[in-house]
């Protein structure tokens, strides 16, 4: 099996073989494809597109390029979760106590946040003692006891997705519907779940920016999911406002905690944040025959899914104490932007204050930058509030005076007031 | 500037600046541009194309890219002459002294073969003592004293154009009008020259196998040279059948210096050869205002074109005693091919007695074999000649018997005879 014939296949139009797809995975993988001609036929993939059966044998020969995590003992349905990404996008902290709580068996590795696209495994970084880096064996042993457990990407799994997609990252090929398919997918069959739902956001703090481009890509999920032997629920949700009312790694994880304790109280931005949790788990227990969204309501209002966060937090080595005070790294230094005249907020644009809160320490332009787990952005005031002049809109946290004023001073331009009411699109797009 | 950028815009099918595409000749000749981004560039350009605009400025930046031949001090007009490849094309061994006759400066650097494509250096390093090694300070030198000097490429000159076509040729990227256009004409502006004519070689022993790709490349080298400021005239000629009876190194010099003797007698294949030779020489002239055909017919049946000859292999360094005695080197072997049927000869195979000659040794497959400048074949019945049942077709020339039986059998394949009369194609086909 030549690369090169591989490449020429796919310049003029033609589709790659699953051998061609197996050798071309393996070679990225253990280094023997070089560079050069993986980016070439990146670049003619990316222009001349994959078919779903070459997506789905591409996602396989992915899957198969590493370890794969061996769930087999634990009790199915094994189920995983996955967003593509956006600004306040806290939802596996929430959707999984849900989940764990109605009997599933939840496994999930997560990654690190880089740009305006925040990671859970810088959230729970900032959980005093919270554990990210357990093996293949804690995770399972932790899965059997509480049915839920969650660490950091491990090179071992789908190392030729690695490979790809840093190749991607510098050759002009990342906005790829299959190419984005097979990478997401490849992780999830590696990671062991049978199941997944997925949620694509769509909007200015997401990486597809258009509804069509968003529910393209969901669908390509689903269908190229269903050839590689992955059950794939997909919706597509807005992320032109961020979700919830937090933005930063220590205050979403404050917000996903507030979202878990049964009879709390919450502004408007956190109920758009928990009604997203709420219907992905719906999503996923409908899916594996276990009920639908009445039984995840069931399982937050009564306190399950609380019981069960706890329960993870403690098993996986955080501070029972933190938590139970609720006592959350915090920044020293805030500012507010106030809204400069009376009326209703018409824009929270979530790409500006995505970078605001990189700005500020919440996040990394760089794979080597070092993220400040205290500082970020509450969004105090969603699309469709009524605001007074000069009432708080976004609340910064800083880690000093200087930062705080910097980033509310930039943010002015971030909210969008309005003379006539606005109505806030639902959350869920499709 | 960044290649990101370049990428990304010809990616999305948007022009190139000029600046960005003079960056990625200088990136590609320094090192600077990793290889994984210029493949991706180059499989961008190769499926959205380059516009004329583009490939001129690629061209000039290419040629930029490192040292350029200064011939300022030689007489006007400086003139080169270019083929895109084929078996048994020797051209430049005639077309060159004919031209320097008429009083045009010609000054080249020719290439050494690969695949079945022969090389003029080959071909000239199987003259005993002559030089393919002038240093620009030489070329210059023997240029103003007889008009005419001949050099391999070096590496000094569009070290853009080098990388690039390294890169091409292992990223599937080489069968690309705008590339090739770019390749050849980068060289042309480095090597010196003002006015160019451009051999674009069609058929089964040419890179171009069809008339409308040819004249595509044709019609492309004349346009962008122009926007380049090169003058270029290009002529799509025939490649299905070797060109003129000898395949093979020191059977091609041979045949050369045999149609460059005044008075000779050649068959019908050396003739077609010899007519090829006169009418790009005549193009070559007309474009410098300097006479047509008629000259340069003159200047070959008078001997002058054999004086210039003579002075050039002798200046060069050619021992005149092994010119005078037509000493060539010869293979100690031979064997022939006969026609199994009397008729009409419908078909000499140019790709398979190339690939035939390279097996014999006479051209290369990989850059690292040796050349036996001694061995080919000889195509006694051109297309269109009548044969008698077991007439000579073809003589091969080999090193040992074993070899020229081998290659006598394998190419039974490469002529076919049939009943009705053949008239061949021209040797110009547009």
């Amino acid at each position: 099996m030549s690369i090169i014939e591989a490449i020429d296949a796919k310049r003029d139009g033609r589709e790659n073989s699953e051998a061609e797809l197996r050798s071309l995975a393996s070679g990225a993988a253990d280094g023997s494809i070089p560079d050069y001609q993986l980016a070439a036929w990146l670049m003619a993939a990316y222009l001349n597109g994959l078919s779903p059966r070459e997506t789905a044998d591409l996602t396989l020969a992915m899957a198969a390029s590493g370890e794969r995590l061996d769930l087999t003992g634990l009790p199915k349905p094994w189920v995983d979760k996955h967003s593509t990404g956006g600004v306040g996008d806290k939802t596996t902290l929430v959707v999984l106590p849900i989940l764990a709580a109605c009997g599933l068996t939840m496994v999930k590795m997560s990654g690190r946040g880089l740009g305006i696209t925040g990671g859970t495994i810088d959230k729970l970084d900032s959980v005093e003692g919270f554990r990210t880096d357990l093996s293949p064996e804690e995770m399972k042993g932790q899965a059997a006891r509480i049915g839920l457990a969650l660490t950091g990407q491990t090179p071992r799994l789908a190392p030729a997705d690695k490979a790809l997609y840093a190749l991607r990252d510098v050759t002009g090929t990342v906005a790829s519907v299959p190419l984005i398919t097979a990478s997401i997918l490849s992780k999830k069959i590696a990671g062991g779940a049978e199941t997944v739902v997925l949620d694509v956001k769509c909007g200015s703090g997401a990486f597809m920016r258009t509804l069509n481009e968003a529910q393209a890509l969901a669908a390509s999920l689903v269908s190229v999911g269903e050839l590689a032997g992955l059950a794939v629920r997909s919706v597509v949700t807005d992320m032109d406002q961020p979700l919830g009312r937090c933005v930063g790694n220590a205050l979403e994880v404050r917000e996903a905690w507030e979202t878990l304790a049964p009879g709390g109280e919450y502004g408007p931005a956190t109920a758009r944040f928990r009604e997203l949790c709420l219907q992905l788990a719906g999503i996923a227990l409908e899916a594996v025959g276990k009920g639908g969204l009445a039984e995840a309501v069931d399982a937050l209002e009564s306190g399950a899914a609380f019981a069960k966060a706890t329960e993870w937090f403690v098993d996986q080595g955080a501070d029972p104490a933190a938590i139970l005070a609720a006592g959350w790294q915090q920044a020293p230094a805030r500012a507010d932007v106030k809204a400069n005249r009376p009326g209703w907020i018409a824009r929270v644009d979530a790409r500006q204050i995505g970078e605001a809160a990189v700005s500020l320490g919440a996040g990394r332009r760089t794979k080597a930058d070092e993220i400040d787990p205290r500082v970020g952005i509450e969004c105090l005031a969603p699309v469709g509030s009524g605001v007074a002049a000069g009432q708080a809109v976004l609340r910064v946290h800083a880690r000093d005076d200087q930062s705080a004023q910097r980033a509310a001073l930039d943010l002015t331009r971030a909210v969008e007031v309005v003379d006539g009411e606005v109505f806030a699109s639902p959350v869920l797009l499709a």
